[in-house]
This record gives structure tokens, C-alpha cells and sequence, in this order.
């Protein structure tokens, strides 16, 4: 899919691409009908991923967030998720304080960004939790919250104390050591664990000594890995595994990596960590310190001068990062480690969700394409995907269509930068269509804005899939508003940057497809036309009434995407699959009123023009079936314009030719 | 697949043309993934699919078979199903006589045939059934049996009584009415139910107004459809429609047509049918009476003008043959009318089972591709196609390895033939090499005999299948003993004559096959070799303990056979399945033994040297995944040989570069 996708939707975030790239485990999880894996739980855990990334010698980094504190925040930190979780991180990780109501259906609340980047970003992901101060039935709660998620992973903490007058309570939660016995006593293995390592000694341990014997109780009460706090010298690090490994610890310990970003940051964090920046450090940013940019420059420096060493070293399988929810020193430093996936492999066309109930899943329907995270919640009651294969006589049952309420589906843009690119006033269709082809475009429209996003679309026509731009803005301009679309695609290797994915050595495939809006008119003259495309065309054209008109089976899907590899069965990723499309018409009819129309007055011209097309206009899907020639596509709408422009006698020929 | 199938494996015979080239209609039994039906039962019904083909205008015709008294009898006649199936007939029936046991399990039953002929060669069938001096249960037995077996359709007759001192009974069957009331009382709407019209008046009625009423009354009781009894003249039985449409018989009916092929079996027929034949076809056949080709080329000429006189009329959708068990002249006389399908379009490769069971049937492993019966006996408990998806932790659970002792198992060609193809005495391993490339070449062995078949291939190499005989030829006489190959497709049209299979429009695609036997010393300079392959060549390699090497996942199979078609989802019949192969390498061993070997004496040379191979040699599957490019599984071969041939420190180098 090629127009007008969000990012999101097509460039699929992808956590871990050992799966993808070798052994061939992530077939397991990517074909529809693939072989059933028998101990799938197993093999898919964090723990194994590291496993096997360590065997194969293959470094990994992986990414740590904290929540934010509103919920135009917490948009865009899903968008930063997004963006950074196409670099291939292993694993991400959300803090947890205790201050912000950490475990609640907060938008903002660390369980509700974390549950989100698992299901919606398909990222693995790692929940602190502090267990000071808890009950043990708070925590039981929370774990059990955790795992009704889809969250597989525990950063267990102790947390710091609430108040000055903290004691040790008998039998209470006095260390992380107790966390991680109570994790495994009440969900026995379900979860992984990682516990955190202080290379410099924890800041209240009695000595060094002390605290590596702590550390040591909490791998043997049943962590799996160590994330240590951050440090400024690689020798620092690798001293501290030394010692580790000395006194038995043989999990893996990774280092947190913290390239600093600024002089005022850095000093608070060292207050809060109470650790000292090495004088080395100090003599260089304190004369630089007003200089924001000389100091994040240095930082990147730093932080890639370390890490290489690290690295060298061979006792580092993996970096950890702490970002503080910026991205770009951390991406530069990967970039320059070799560790950023400048162009991630793709296990499927879409991003996996990485929720353990959805892993097997293989297929979906393209129309959601640009809507990944709307699809996702929509169908998040179905115990199997595709529910009922696809077309069951039982309906998918699809969920409400309330999504547009949910804060991860919001529009990144406030309402007046939207009047801004869609109009703060519209004088009638054609205002509309010029909204759309200055979007296909990237003109700026008479009011000097860019249109950098529609209802159906959050994010611009991305850069590299502009292979349909011509036609797309012949046809919007003339009122064929495009929402979707594909190229063909004959057999094009799997590791193809623009439209490849799945395992190395396969091919790849596509049907053209194209859907979009049109007026009634203009569905009149296109049925007319596509006599002449049967059966090469398939197509589909419903209004908001759902009056449908199809030349396809009824409930049968067709495979838009499919690819084909060593070793295995098809895949077959995408399909137009004529059910669903019946639910996400309901959608897609409904960002007219809900993010377009009720953008202006009750009553006034502009909402009334868009009520117009929401309820007069059709939506239509084409789909071109001989997928090795020249998609025909474009041709059948050419031939529907030539139509309308002839005089009413051609037509009348025309519909009887 | 191209190499040594038997026919009977790859020319689907396919019983419904009408399921392939329309409506698409068939695509409901053919795509493993596609949706699941939702009232298949209704539609796949024989009187559905005649329905569909009135509807359409599409003529068909239907074959009757009598049960053959003796087990090689069987054995052709289950051949000639394989071929008259190719021909694309609606359906078969096989009658039944009360003298013949046609209820029981033996091999030459009525029973036993049509079962035979429903699941084994994929035909819809009828089986006759009359009730004459029976029992209510007996005919409920003979019901039960059938609904097993998977037969779905009963030509419900009377029967000749057994005796001269037959008197009607009070209660009992006395007419085939009777039969057709107890088939709907016992079994509902099941079986589709076939009767017999008698264009002249049956023998026995006492008026032909009174046998138009018997029959009024058979449909009434819930009769399908009508055959007739043969006729001579167009005329006879265009009146008899005419009559029974004017008395409110509506259901199809088919008129019985008899090739006349012999001035005997003529007259025989006309004796026991007690029918007249004309005088104007006597006058022609008298003068040529002792000239059998004259009579038979009279009797083709004759059947086809009366053929096209009904068909011409419009009141005749489709013609029903009584082939005696004779195919040239039905054939002929079907070629001549264009309704003998010359290129029958295939569902799938393979010819799909008609049992409803199977119906749904849309993959299986590639190594039973000339042993399609093989397969599905042993697979005849299966629940579900394929059983748990391929490779479920649970095994499929083949049926024992008993099948070479069935009868539609056996090889067609007595002991003696076997001996004069595969020698009287072998010499050598070289001698079995020879017979492997004899069978390639079409050659005659040194004793003048041609190699028809192979233990695992009961049929010649098919000539329009011969895209490989150079490569298999070469090869085959070094002791890579062949036994299944396909070459590679890149997308070839559904209609291709040779390797097209599906729907219309769509596009077929194959990777690279080949499966053979050879000695270990082969084997491990093939393993050297198949290094600098990877990962573009799968293979298993096993001997027949078992011992098996492997660079496939080994549970996940390989798609080899695949095709796509508008409107629908990808479709994938034939797959190199890891687990199944396991079950196939001990059948395919053991026909080494229980088809070779045992054609010689106990402790001779011959068998010990089969008993040798048997042993000692390796089965092994090749595929080459990069099915775009030319395949290179014969420079693998080649490869193999030079570095058997190459001194033995080069072989050093191989093994460390």
C-alpha cells in the first residue's frame, strides 16, 4: 500500500529483527497457514529473544520511557513509539511512579502506555513496578492487570520510600528481592523479570560489596536480566560485570546508556541518582554549558565513544537507553553504533501487535491499512484472528465505532491547525476535492497550510511511496477522493525497501487496489464501465445506507498481498475481504462528520457541504486481479471521466455497447 | 509435477466441468483458506449441479458402468474411471445385481465399485440399488453403507424378481415407488434418487399410459431425476418427454443412449431389455453382421445423429450412456458431439475426492502425487484436510502401511510382465539403474521389453510430460533413482494445457521438485554440495531406519504448488510437509521390497541386491525455493557427480571451502 498510509500502518514497527532476519522463527507468527507452533510461548518470550541474540552474537539496544503527564502527551509519545520502534528495539520500558496513579485507565497511567505499546505499537514491552509501600493485594492487582493486557514483562523495583519515615516492614515489600519472589509466587513463570543493577553501588546500600550481594538475591529469587542505572565510564560497566559474574550472576547485564542532552538535565538527574559526572566530563561541558546544541553534540560523542567500547568488550549483548521521551540523541547514537534499523525488515506488511493473544495473527483486511490501531481495538474481543477465518457465516463482530473517542486515535493536530489545512470555511465539493489533492500534492493551499493530514490519514503521503502521485492528483482534483491504494506487484524480492517484508530469499506480490470516494454521478458512469473490466476488476461500492453493489462473492476474501518464501506456505497478509468491509464503510463514512464536519457550526454552509457528501457519496474499492500486467485501475477511472464527458447519446451507446 | 505421475494423479478427472469454468463455484471446495462455506451440502448436491447446468445451458453427460466379476477386472474398471473421468462426466453409476453379493466388501461389488470410484478417483456417483424380493431392512442396511462410504445419490429400481413364481406382497417392495418412499423415510432428503422411464412402456405394464403413471408416481414419491432405458430414434423418447411433461413430470430427464458396438451384444441387449430394434437400423447392420469395425463405426455414426436430434431439441440438458464397460466408442461418440472435455479444466492438481468428507480437501503432500489413492486411504480417517493443519504436535496419523494389499492398489500388470520390465535376474545395482532409465527413456531393455512402470509409478511417463527426460535420463543411469519431479513455474495462466489448474484468469506457480533414491556414498557428497545452496535448497534426506538430515523446520511445510485467482484467496495445493514425509519414506521403501523384491526368489541374487538398496540407500527431496529463476537442482546433481569424480584431496578442499 503505497498512498496515503499513516507510517504506522505500513512501516511496521519491529521489535525484534533477529525473528526476521534469521532463523526463520518469525514464521511462526507471520504465516496464516503456517504450521501451529507447539511451544510458541516459549521461544517467543524476552528472555529467548536474548538467548538468541546473544548466540548469534547479534547486539541489540532497547529503549526507556516514562509516562507522560497529559494526554496530548501521551498521542504523541504513542507517535514517538511508532517512529522509534521502526528502528528495532528489542524491548521498550515505562516507568512506574507511584505520585501518578501508575496502575490506572489513565490515559496518561504507566499500565494504559505501556498496554498500548504492546497491542498498538506491537512493541515488546517491559512495566516497571515499585512494590514500596504496597500491599501485596496492590501489587497481585496490578500484575494481574499486567497479564489481562497482554503484558509479559516486569521491571521490578523497590522504589523510593514516600515520606521520611519509611521503616522495614516484617513480611512487607522492603526490596526489589521480595517484588521478584512475589511475581513468581503468584504467577509462577509467566512473566519475565529484570531487576536493576547499580555499577556504583545502590546510593543507600551500607558498600559496593552489599549491594552486588542484593543484586545477586534478586537474580536468584528469579530475575532473568539486569538493566543497570547509568554511568559515564565503560570501564565503570565492565568492572561491575566482572564483579557480578565473580560472585555467580550469569544473566545477561546490560548498561544503561544515558547520552546527555543538556547541562541542566544532566545536573538534576545526577542529583536524583546521586551520581557523580567523572571531572573528565565536567571540564568539558561546564564552558559549553549555555550552548545547548555544542552540549548535546558532545553528548551523542560521549555516548558513541562508550558504547563502542562497551561493545568491544564482549561482555555487552545489548545497550539500554534512557531517553527521557526524546528521541533524536538516542536515534543519532544508534545510527552511528550500526545498531538503528535504517531499514527494519518487516515480518508482515502491517506492524505485528506484540499482545501474546495476537501473535498468531496473519491476516487483515487492507482497509484499516492507515487505521492499524482503530482495527486493533475494534477487534480486540475476538479469540482468534482472523475471527472465524475470515467470513464465517457468524459476523466478525467488529467493536463499536467509538474509537475516534480513544486518545491514541486522536488526531495529532489541534482544531485549528485542522481548519487551517481542510478549511476554515468551504464553499462547496470542489473545496473538498481541493483538500485532497493539495494533501496528494503537498501544495500549499490558498490560505498558504499544507495539508499534512485527512480524517482517513494522520500522517503525510510518505516520501518514498509517491510512485502513484500523478494519477492520484489527476483523479482527486476531478472528485475521485483516494483514501487507499497499491501498486501491483509481480514478484519482487522480499528485501525490496519499498514494498518488501517478510523472511530473506522470498517474493513478494500485490493486486492494484484502489479505494476512494465519489459522488453518485460518478458511480453511475463507473458501473457502466466496469462491464467492460469483468472479471478482471473486482470491486465493491456501498453508501452510508450500505446500499452495496459487488461483483464479487459475498463472503469470500481476496488476497491483495501475499509472498512467498523458503521453507514455507504462502502468506497471504491482505486481504479485501467483503464482510469487514461493511464495518470499516461505517468508519470510514463516519471521520466525514466526526473529525471533518464537526470541525464548523451546526447549521453553517461548510458543515452542511461535508453532511452532503457523507450522505450522498459512495465509497468504493477496485481491485485489479491480474496482478502481472499494468494495473488497469487508472484506466477504468479515465473511462468513467471520458463517459461523463461525452454528450448523454455516446452514453446511452455506452451502456448499451 | 511432470516426472513419472501417473496420469490418474495429475489429469484431475473432474466430474462437474461446470464447477470450474463459471461461476465460480468451485472455489468453495478448492481454497485451503477461503471461506468456509456456508451451505455447501446444498449446492454440491447432484441435483444442484444439474440444476446450475440447465440453467446455464451447459449439456453433460453421465457414464453406466456394470460391476466387473473378477479383482483384475476390478482393478481395469477402476482404470477406466481414471480415464473416462478425464472426460468431465456429471456423473457414473454402477448397477447392481442381486446375484452378485453387490452389497458386500468385495473387491467386485457394486458396493465396493462405486465407493471405489466416489473416493479414489473422485467421481460423482450413483449406485443402483433394487428391491425386488428384499427385506425393509436389508435395503435400510444397504442404505447405511452407502451414506459411509460417502455415496450420495441411489437409482432406485425394482429389480427383475428372482424366480418365475414372484407375486406382489402386501407391504413389501413390490415397485421401485415402494423403494423411493422407504430411501425418503429411512434417510430423508440424503440421497439424491435416480429412476428409470421406459420411452416404449416398460415389458411388464399393461399400457404405456399406464407405465407413464408409475413413473408420475416414482417422482412423486421423491424421485431427483429420470434415466431412460435405451432407444433407438430420437423421436421415441422426445414423445415420451413430451408425454410425461404433459402429466406434471418436471424433474430432468435423461435419455439412455447405447453406442451399438457389436451385432451380439446387440442383439442380446435388445433380448433382455425386451426391446425392438428398428428396421432401418436392421437393415444396415444384417449385411455387416460378421464385420465388428463396421458395426462399430455404424454405431458411433449412428448414436451421434441421434445424440445431436435430442440435444438440438431443447428438451434434453444431458445424455446418459450405457458404456458396457467399454470406453472407445462413449468416447467417440462424445468427441464427435464436443461434450468428451479434450483439456478438462482441474479443480486442483489433483484429482479431488468426491466423498463429502473430503470436499474440502485443498492440500496435500507432494510424495503421494503418483500414489493418489494410496494417500487417500491412508488418510481415510481423517477428520479434517489436512489433519490438525500440517504438522499440529499431534502426528497425523497415517494408516497403517497395508494399502498394497487393495485391490485399486494393485499394479496392473501380472508377475511375468513385472519380471520381463524389471529383469528376470539382476546383476547389479547397476542392472536397477537401467531399469529406472529405461523407464525414462522409453527404451527397450536388453531383453525387448519396454518399462511401463515403476514400483512407485503404475503408469508410463506421460509424453506431454517429458520436460525433463534429458536431465532425468542422465542422472537416473548414475543411480539418482527418480521417482517424483516438478519442474518450476513463474506464473503461468490458469488455462495452461499442460501445468494450468483453478479457476479462469488466475495464475499458477510451482517451485522446483525432485525425489529420488541413492546410495550413501551419494549421499555424502550431495550434503558437501547442498552447502553452497543454502538457503536457496531445501532437502530430507532419510534412509529406512529413519535416520534423517535436514535444513527445513521440521514442522513447517513448504508450498510448491500454488495459484492465484481473482475474487479469492490464495490457493495452495501441494506441499513438501516434514511430518508426512516420514510416513511416505516408509511406504515408498517398502515398495522396494513388497513390489520388487518379492518378485524373486528368497535368498536369490536379484532379491538381495533390492533387498541391498532397500537398506542401504537414501530417499531424498529436493526444492528449490527461488522458483523465478531457472531451477538449479540439476547443477546440484551435477555438482554432486564431479565432486564424486574429482580426486580425493579435491574432495578435502570441498569440505572446507
Amino acid at each position: 500500500m503505497v498512498n496515503q498510509r499513516a507510517d504506522v500502518g505500513w512501516q511496521s514497527s519491529k521489535s525484534d529483527s533477529s525473528g526476521v532476519s534469521n532463523s526463520g522463527e518469525s514464521s511462526k507468527e507471520s504465516s496464516r497457514c503456517s504450521t501451529p507452533v507447539q511451544d510458541a510461548d516459549r521461544t517467543d518470550r524476552l528472555r529467548d529473544k536474548m538467548k538468541r541474540r546473544i548466540e548469534s552474537g547479534d547486539h541489540w539496544f532497547s529503549l526507556e520511557f516514562f509516562p507522560p503527564r497529559t494526554a496530548s502527551g501521551a498521542v504523541n509519545l504513542i507517535s514517538r513509539f511508532d517512529r522509534m520502534g521502526s528502528g528495532g528495539p528489542l524491548f521498550i520500558d515505562v516507568t512506574w511512579h507511584p505520585a501518578g496513579d501508575p496502575g490506572s485507565d489513565k490515559e496518561t497511567s504507566s499500565m494504559m502506555i505501556a498496554s498500548t505499546a504492546v497491542n498498538y505499537c506491537g512493541l515488546e514491552s517491559v512495566l516497571h513496578l515499585t512494590c514500596c509501600n504496597q500491599t501485596k493485594e496492590k501489587i497481585t492487582a496490578h500484575l494481574n492487570k499486567a497479564k489481562r493486557l497482554g503484558l509479559k514483562n516486569i521491571m521490578a523495583l523497590r522504589g523510593d520510600p514516600i515520606g521520611e519515615d519509611w521503616v522495614e516492614e516484617d513480611g512487607g515489600f522492603n526490596y526489589a528481592t521480595d517484588l521478584v519472589k512475589h511475581i513468581r509466587c503468584e504467577c509462577d513463570d509467566y512473566f519475565d523479570i529484570c531487576v536493576a543493577g547499580y555499577p556504583t553501588g545502590h546510593p543507600e546500600a551500607e558498600s559496593y560489596d552489599e549491594d552486588l550481594r542484593h543484586l545477586k538475591e534478586k537474580v536468584d529469587a528469579g530475575a532473568h536480566f539486569i538493566v543497570t542505572q547509568l554511568f559515564f565510564r565503560a570501564e565503570t560497566f565492565l568492572k561491575f560485570v566482572k564483579d557480578c559474574r565473580a560472585i555467580g550472576i550469569t544473566c545477561p547485564i546490560l548498561p544503561g546508556i544515558f547520552p546527555i542532552q543538556g547541562y541542566h538535565s544532566l545536573r538534576q538527574l545526577v542529583k536524583l541518582s546521586k551520581l557523580e559526572v567523572p571531572e573528565e566530563i565536567m571540564q568539558v561541558i561546564e564552558p559549553i554549558k549555555d550552548n545547548d546544541a555544542a552540549i548535546r553534540s558532545y553528548g551523542i560523542q560521549q555516548a558513541v565513544e562508550m558504547c563502542k567500547v562497551l561493545l568491544a568488550s564482549g561482555e555487552v549483548p545489548g545497550l539500554h537507553f534512557y531517553t527521557l521521551n526524546r528521541e533524536v540523541a538516542t536515534i543519532e547514537v544508534l545510527r552511528q553504533l550500526g545498531l538503528w534499523a535504517e531499514d527494519p525488515r518487516r515480518p508482515l506488511p502491517w506492524a505485528v501487535s506484540a499482545h501474546p493473544k495476537r501473535k498468531v495473527e496473519d491476516v487483515r483486511p487492507i482497509f484499516w491499512a492507515s487505521r492499524p490501531k482503530s482495527y486493533i481495538y475494534r477487534t480486540q474481543d475476538w479469540d482468534d484472528f482472523p475471527n472465524g477465518r475470515w467470513g464465517n457465516s457468524s459476523s466478525p463482530a467488529f467493536g463499536e465505532l467509538t474509537d475516534y473517542y480513544l486518545f491514541y486515535l486522536k488526531s495529532k493536530s489541534p482544531k485549528e491547525a485542522l481548519l487551517q489545512m481542510w478549511g476554515e470555511e468551504l464553499m462547496n465539493e470542489e473545496s473538498v476535492y481541493e483538500v485532497f489533492t493539495n494533501y496528494i500534492t503537498g501544495q500549499t493551499n490558498p490560505s498558504g497550510h499544507k495539508v499534512m493530514c485527512l480524517p482517513w490519514n494522520d500522517d503525510p503521503l510518505a516520501p518514498e511511496t509517491n510512485l502513484l502521485k500523478d494519477e492520484l492528483e489527476k483523479v482527486n482534483c476531478r472528485g475521485v477522493l483516494t483514501i487507499n491504494s497499491q501498486p501491483n506487484i509481480n514478484g519482487k524480492p522480499s528485501s525490496d525497501p519499498i514494498v518488501g517484508w517478510g523472511p530473506a530469499g522470498g517474493y513478494v506480490f500485490q493486486k492494484a487496489y484502489l479505494e476512494f470516494f465519489t459522488s453518485s454521478e460518478n458511480v453511475t458512469a463507473l458501473l457502466q464501465v466496469l462491464k467492460k473490466y469483468e472479471p478482471r476488476v473486482n470491486y465493491h461500492i456501498v453508501n452510508v445506507q450500505g446500499k452495496n453493489i459487488t461483483n464479487a462473492h459475498e463472503m469470500q476474501p481476496n488476497a491483495v498481498t501475499w509472498g512467498i518464501f523458503p521453507g514455507r506456505e504462502i502468506i497471504q497478509p491482505t486481504v479485501v475481504d467483503p464482510v469487514s468491509f461493511m464495518y470499516w464503510k461505517d468508519e470510514a463514512f463516519a471521520l466525514w462528520i466526526e473529525q471533518w464536519a464537526k470541525l464548523y457550526e451546526d447549521e453553517s454552509p461548510s458543515r452542511m457541504i461535508i453532511q452532503y457528501i457523507h450522505d450522498n457519496y459512495f465509497l468504493i474499492n477496485l481491485v485489479d486481479n491480474d496482478f502481472p500486467l499494468d494495473s488497469c485501475l487508472w484506466q477504468v477511472i479515465e473511462d468513467m471521466f471520458t463517459l461523463l464527458d461525452s454528450p448523454p447519446e455516446t452514453q446511452e451507446e455506452g451502456s448499451q455497447s
